[in-house]
């Protein structure tokens, strides 16, 4: 039996960090040392959430801060940190740690300096460490991630997206005119906010578009599928709120150039998908079964499936993911089984919930 | 005071023949005489529908049918009857009637029988009839709604896709490339149907694209917007089922060709929306707030707000409405009171429940 | 046609207070003067709340605060406030104002000084003024609330508790061992507070029993059935948080003292209920037919069945409310009726949603 | 590595047979090799359920049927079949079988044929077996079952009040006047059944009580309490329909009878409770913390909550489970893992989705 790793997570409270730590107090080859939370400083995560369970001898509690001494001797740090604070946080400790830093907030996402200040409002205190993140969008990037030991992982709409469009952008065949993404999302991907938007009485019974004129997630989103299509590409984006906990749904449409043999070329569209696919446990391209969000709330897959409309020659991608999961804390993990040569599926091997 | 007119209800035990007749129940000028149910043949509509509540000392039983000879002295026939019920049952029973229909039903909102063929896959019986029927959106159509006595009352989605497309399709400032409009409604829209799919189990933290390949309703709204417009649209149109009752929100997107003063052209569509609709009671255009399904379930309102996205040349629409009361039998009760000459509010103000 | 009388709503921006706007708007015999709100300052209505809209043609703004001068030619006070706020502001501004005060907090229901102490934890501050006040309950106290200018409106459990226990109690039959009330409520019954457990992450898809150890409305509760039952009574009473919106669901169980004629006399308790409330319009006894909250929703009506257990000789009784309008907003413009000489049903007819 | 056990799914398209599936798909020891479903005949697991995957190279595939000669080198058969259909197939297919079977059906639990034709309307078939199927409530009975092979696996509502009610019948300080149990339950509870009662539309913004003059579940409950407290006792039980997917919560309420230090005697109570859970790993005994249904969706494990009302000498006791988990077939696996040795908890270790 060969011994664990030692992870660290901070920024445990939030969905994502609490996500995080149920897949990683399950996980065979992974130990967490530390977890942190201002709000929980000293209280056991099982005690601070219910649904939370220590399921080995060990009892994990919340600490309120980690250092840099306490990180000497850690394999892995998660970062769950809210914009800005990722960055900052590394400044201050882990400068001189030589782990692996899988970074879950936004701060590494995009990689030049001008795009995030753009995207962020705010000055990258640490632009000289950009290059060496890789965007942990693992199906895509899974050679790069092997031999990295920064990873920024993706956010949770562009992970949907980037992964429904890699196929078709890799493909030389088609002449996209304009591409249009409406996403749909549920709540537990604002984070756990105290917010009058996400009362239940202004959530239930209700729908809406949000950030109508621009989401952060646009600059990850354009930059990635620009570097998958070899040019650069706009995307036309509008994220929506759906009355639910968890999930993404996400409709993309690209336009084609109309040619008279489109449907033919469309029909291999759909082997391209495939084999893009085949060896990747976490994506399922389903051809034209439409993806629904029950079949993948509370696992790490992705669901595709594709649909050509020759009436207006418009190829429909429709897409599938658990925001918390594939778009975030499952997807952390899956970068980290990569990093350190485990099964890419260890941990993350979970039966949802609704049939 | 001045005397009721007479309504019939042809298939009153539907979600919208329900709603119908709750409308119709408190209507001042208008008296319910006969509502058609096989299911609940003399049955009170109060004991099949516990949330129903005769107002008058009159009490409403369904009846199981209703011919010519109880259509006599019938000021209004209003049909919610299946697709290519209708039809047959107006070659029935109507054919020597001479009062009002309104057709809740989608059998006459196609004018081109060929293109009837097409979405619906059956000959049309009354061919004939076809141009006596006017479409009833009523903010658009009232002049010539006024002086007919058949309405064919628009299905749910196109209503709110016409009204939010009118006002920039009559605008001659836009070169629209292309439409792209992607709906989302409650489950009620389909009806009540007893089918797997809409079980509570099936659409609860649940959310899909359906009819990806063509939903009946794009033949009416392509009719519409190419009237509108003055020239054939087409418009690519993908629904999805939200995990909620009540309420249709559309988001659309219209790609615009290119031009360097689009953003200020864009900036004077704001003013073409308000324009529009200023005298519009059930239509509420909002500028750049975004309308939310909660405002307007239960109301007979449809709330429109728009955004123009400069980075990708793209006007974004977006509509709420509540898919049984403007998207069915709200509209034709609207329809009714102008083909009559009452208020056009009358019976229709009603308070959300979601505030 | 009469002059309308001129009303004031003190708390404006909450659920209840928003909810009664609604009603006042479209009330045949009402015009709404002052609306206060601190929140919302100047800011009208329906921009506040998109699912309003000013069915007149004047436009109703909110005001900061109303005190004596405002409100001198005004001819009902509501106050929509929290515990200990509605005798506040009576002592600051109404002492000298003669007009009817409708009071929808809580200050007002309980008639023991001690008893309001023990329950709110604050000495009473008018107390002179506890004996003044009617419990406004309306079909129990429907005599003594047209003869008073001061009305307590009851709390929404309160509301749903005594009008299901009334007949029962009211006969003189059966010998109650116990009464055992398991309530459940929507999330706006807890008002528009801003608090984790209000999130919409936190409700969907959850379901809990909270304050088991004593809820406030109990103190209600027991004083009124122990004024209908002539004797002193005790209630257990455990409230729940449903994953809706609006609604009260309550279950009694009513453990009877074992006599062998037992069921007999249950029979005859149907008639007693029938008896009860068969000239009231928004109370609806439905015999063994249990209520459902979805048909009640959005009116001002309870419903109520019974049924009687014979193996273990428990009255089950079950009745459904609109949290916010029979036990808030509702029942306080009912009260407003019955004090002014309006039909009762004046401004309250509306139809449910749900169907 | 030890060789699997093989087992035998008999009926695996339910709610309860699906997620059986899923369970056993991921057990160490086990391997499924045939699942039944007329509907599904030949059909792959993954096709029809879209949430299944399967994690091993085999692919589970359903068949029709599954009788004699197919079971022979079987160790383990569930029954996830209707009322009166487990007796029929056993009769059919089982008398010879030498393995151990596992009913998720009711026929089994009810010891007394009479009793059962009260319960179920018909004659038992196989009353001769009744005697060696033991009530598969696994903490209370493990003993048992560690030395049996036919097991009655109990139903979703027994599971939640027996496991509730065990600690204060076993104790002798308590004279129980009457126990009330309260219980709400999500939709998957009734199966995956066509019924309009069912349907999205008059579940969801809903809630009431059904099956309130006898559910079926009280001959198991009484059952199985009288044995436990060593007396006959009565229980009177009301089901009430949540508008959620899955989970029961049970609110229980013993009427004590008085005495001067019955507090006092509560307060060992919550001792008795922890004593009697200590070892327990899936029941989780919270003191005076009241369960919430999140936290146990998607887990096998039931948490307990109790409270005394000294005002109404009322012992109250909340619980909350996941009726398909440890309410249905992770029970059913961990009576499987305690019949054949294996750690209880193996396949059952679930991280909840709601947080």
């Amino acid at each position: 039996m060969k011994e664990k790793i030692k992870a660290v997570v901070i920024g445990g409270s939030g969905f994502t960090g609490i996500e995080l730590i149920k897949i990683l107090n399950l996980h065979k080859y992974t130990k967490v040392k530390i977890v942190t939370s201002r709000k929980y400083k000293d209280v056991r995560v099982s005690e601070a959430f219910s649904s939370y369970t220590d399921h080995t001898s060990d009892i994990l509690t919340f600490t309120e801060e980690a250092g840099k001494d306490e990180l000497k001797d850690i394999n892995v740090v998660f970062l769950c940190l809210p914009p800005l604070k990722s960055m900052q946080y590394i400044k201050e400790n882990l400068l001189k740690y030589d782990g692996v830093i899988i970074d879950i907030g936004s701060d590494f996402r995009i990689n030049d300096p001008d795009d995030f200040h753009m995207w962020y409002g705010s000055e990258h205190i640490l632009k000289g460490m950009l290059p060496d993140f890789v965007y942990g969008i693992t199906e895509i990037n899974k050679q790069k991630i092997k031999k990295c030991k920064y990873i920024a992982n993706p956010g949770c709409y562009p992970t949907s997206v980037i992964l429904s469009l890699a196929p078709v952008l890799a493909s030389s065949n088609f002449d996209i005119e304009s591409i249009n993404v409406d996403a749909k999302s549920g709540v537990s991907g604002a984070g756990r906010k105290l917010e009058m938007d996400y009362l239940f009485c202004n959530v239930d019974n209700n729908f809406f578009a949000y950030a109508v004129e621009a989401h952060r997630h646009i600059g990850e989103i354009e930059q990635e599928v620009s570097k998958i299509a070899g040019k650069k590409m706009k995307v036309c984006f509008t994220p929506h709120l759906l009355p639910i906990n968890r999930g993404i749904f996400t409709s993309i449409y690209c336009k084609l150039e109309h040619k008279d043999n489109l449907a033919d070329e469309v029909e291999k569209a759909y082997k391209a998908y495939e084999e893009f696919y085949k060896d990747s446990f976490f994506v399922q391209f389903q051809g034209k079964k439409i993806p629904q969000l029950k079949d993948v709330i509370g696992t790490n897959i992705c669901q595709i499936g594709i649909y050509f409309d020759k009436r207006t020659d418009t190829l429909k991608i429709f897409s599938a993911i658990d925001n918390l999961l594939k778009g975030a804390a499952g997807q952390a993990v899956q970068n980290m089984n990569v990093v350190f040569g485990f099964d890419e599926r260890e941990g993350l091997i979970f039966n949802g919930l609704f049939s």
